[in-house]
């Protein structure tokens, strides 16, 4: 008998799909030119990289190739996106930034950093449900405010900002607008021109595109300071020889990705509820977090009492079902999720916690499959669990029992 | 007939081999695990990507894995180690840092944007050949210098630098010592513990690994700040989802890079001295730039009076010689080589050089084909010159006529 074998953590990574490996291919075999050289070989190489920086730039709505800066992925260009404008705004005396309290750590931790050097940040809270809104933004804004950051899609929970609505507020009180999209590219409609997206991050490996790759799209006419010096690369932003097998795939995959996201959410989005809908009702003292309807549709993250999250993860394993506590980046550590804590979360429900994240490889199977493992492994863990039965002898729970 | 192809300019990129391929191909396919996932498939990711930093740091005499940290090139690389040391340096008052005005554009560049920043730079000078001396650098040492970044090889003439010297003497007084080796990694015997490097930068597509990945390394004890903040991959220093099959590929390469040099590089050194002394010898004014000794096996730069050097190129394209004029980084622009400035040459005799690198997978018929197209094509293209016949009559010259 096969092993089971159900990949639910699309949210993490994402296999790289069997067109764009194809796509890639020539270029890590005979297509080995540099793209800056000026004979044939490094002449195609340059073509291939810039015909995905025309797809990247049409899957984005933007209105100019140009406009897109390939990276080695969605970290590098949150760095050179928020530390650019830092660095932008200083010269005009303007050492204020707006982000998110549930930001990616690439975009906290740098918030973090300009801290260090010399600028405030404001830090926006979200409400239970991990939402929030422009008005927030509105009532933060200060004349020496250099950027507004707030990310598209958030990693954890899979809650949608209102990134239109930030945006024209942005856009009408003159101040940078970034969004950390890494979550959002193949699961929303993203048009940087329509919701006056002034920079947007991407990162190739989270819509199946390989690892070490991603863009930044940078509106024309803003002149970013570089994060990487060296070479004339990505017209003198970036430098390096670019990763040419990389940004092709990420070209073929960006392109895949913004077609027919309607159909596809569709079907995602009809197996996630079955799915949430299968493991609260299947298992006691569970909650999601998160907010239900504003939300990409592949996204469940569910909280459950006495658990606690790396036994389930290593559980679940054992069983062939992939699947994250918090985001993936974060892994290892020991504090709970920044995201489940700012959404009001004890330490005890944050750590108890799953996030399964379904993409277009899955299937209703799968769905059955976690709905079969899921609900048995959290009472085996909870049966042997001192803190379940510490929390039933004190709230008196008698529903979910240790027989 | 088949269609002659050289490839000559292994210092601009390199072709992956097939080992290194065959080893990267399961990480793009069925392996995709990330990294920091807790379950089988990111644990296996994990594994190969320590496997890798092993092998890396074992090729570079390292004494823990740990020292090595994965970027997403050499340029990265060189940014992280220059910017990060400034940084640590002026925590302590220590703003001065030096280097030599033959850098590459990824440590030259670097060091302007921060003398914009409240550092000083002094740039040490190389003589007619291109060499320079440890004692310079103590010459130039301050109390307050806090770093020291010398190229271990020249991209463009493939001078070899001091660099135990200098590492000697800044161990002796205290000063970070950090060496750019994109170029000397596989070329020569590099050990950073006997040659008391304390930072290296290293990239992966100048040794058969792919575009896109490099390594920094960092002795124990260095608390290099981050160039990318974010998720705490590479123990903090450097955010992002691993690049996980270049990082394998990187491995493999750099483990077959340093393994026989000696044989390998008598066998290239045998090509390029036929090739070097073939073409001073059947094409009048022309010179070798750079030092034929203290040089690395494969690279010969050559200039010729009267010849523009992209049009050599790109007739040398149309009969499959691939070649450069500088370095490939720096293709594109109009300014005559940094380089070939800093060696005294006019601007006139800078743009007519030629940059012709032989690798492991070079033959004795390439340098024979090279040998047979390339006198009559600077025959050819003097001819067409007027810059050459002004010359021819300034200066008297009839030996080389154009009849």
């Amino acid at each position: 008998m096969e092993k089971n074998f159900v990949y639910a953590d699309n949210a993490a990574t994402t296999r790289i799909s069997d067109k764009v490996l194809e796509a890639m291919l020539p270029w890590l075999k005979e297509q080995y030119g540099n793209p800056s050289s000026i004979y044939s070989l490094g002449m195609e190489a340059a073509k291939a990289v810039l015909n995905a920086r025309r797809l990247t730039a049409e899957a984005l709505g933007a209105s100019r190739a140009a406009e897109v800066f390939f990276t080695a992925g969605g970290s590098e260009a949150d760095n050179m996106a928020v530390k650019g404008a830092a660095q932008l705004g200083a010269k005009s005396g303007r050492r204020h930034i707006i982000t998110t309290n549930v930001e990616h750590h690439a975009v906290l931790h740098t918030c973090e950093y300009l801290e260090t050097r010399g600028f405030e940040v404001t830090y926006l809270p979200v409400d239970d449900k991990g939402l929030m809104t422009a008005d927030q933004v509105e009532k933060a804004l200060r004349e020496d405010t250099a950027l507004v950051t707030v990310m598209a899609v958030n990693n954890e929970i899979g809650t949608v900002m209102p990134i239109a609505d930030i945006g024209k507020l942005c856009r009408e009180r003159g101040v940078l607008f970034h969004t950390d999209a890494v979550q959002a590219i193949g699961q929303l409609e993203i048009n940087v021109q329509k919701m006056d997206i002034d920079m947007l991050s991407l990162s190739g490996h989270k819509l199946h595109a390989p690892k070490g790759v991603g863009a930044l799209y940078v509106r024309s006419g803003i002149d970013l300071p570089s994060l990487i010096h060296g070479g004339a690369q990505e017209r003198g932003k970036r430098a390096g020889t670019e990763n040419v097998a990389a940004i092709v795939g990420l070209g073929e995959a960006v392109t895949a990705a913004v077609t027919d996201i309607a159909p596809r959410n569709e079907r995602i989005k009809a197996m996630r509820q079955r799915l949430a809908e299968g493991i609260v009702s299947a298992i006691p003292h569970s909650r999601i977090n998160g907010d239900m309807a504003q939300r990409v549709s592949g996204n469940v993250n569910v909280s459950f009492r006495g658990v606690e999250g790396e036994s389930l993860l290593l559980a679940l394993d054992i069983r062939g079902i992939a699947a994250s506590s918090g985001s993936a980046c974060t892994s290892g550590s020991i504090d709970p999720s920044h995201v489940l804590t700012a959404l009001g979360l004890s330490a005890e429900l944050a750590k108890g916690s799953l996030r399964l994240t379904l993409g277009d490889h899955n299937t209703d199977e799968d769905v059955d499959y976690i709905l079969e493992v899921l609900p048995e492994t959290v009472k085996r863990l909870r049966r042997m669990s001192p803190m379940w039965q510490r929390i039933c002898k004190e709230e008196g729970i008698t529903d979910y029992t240790l027989e």
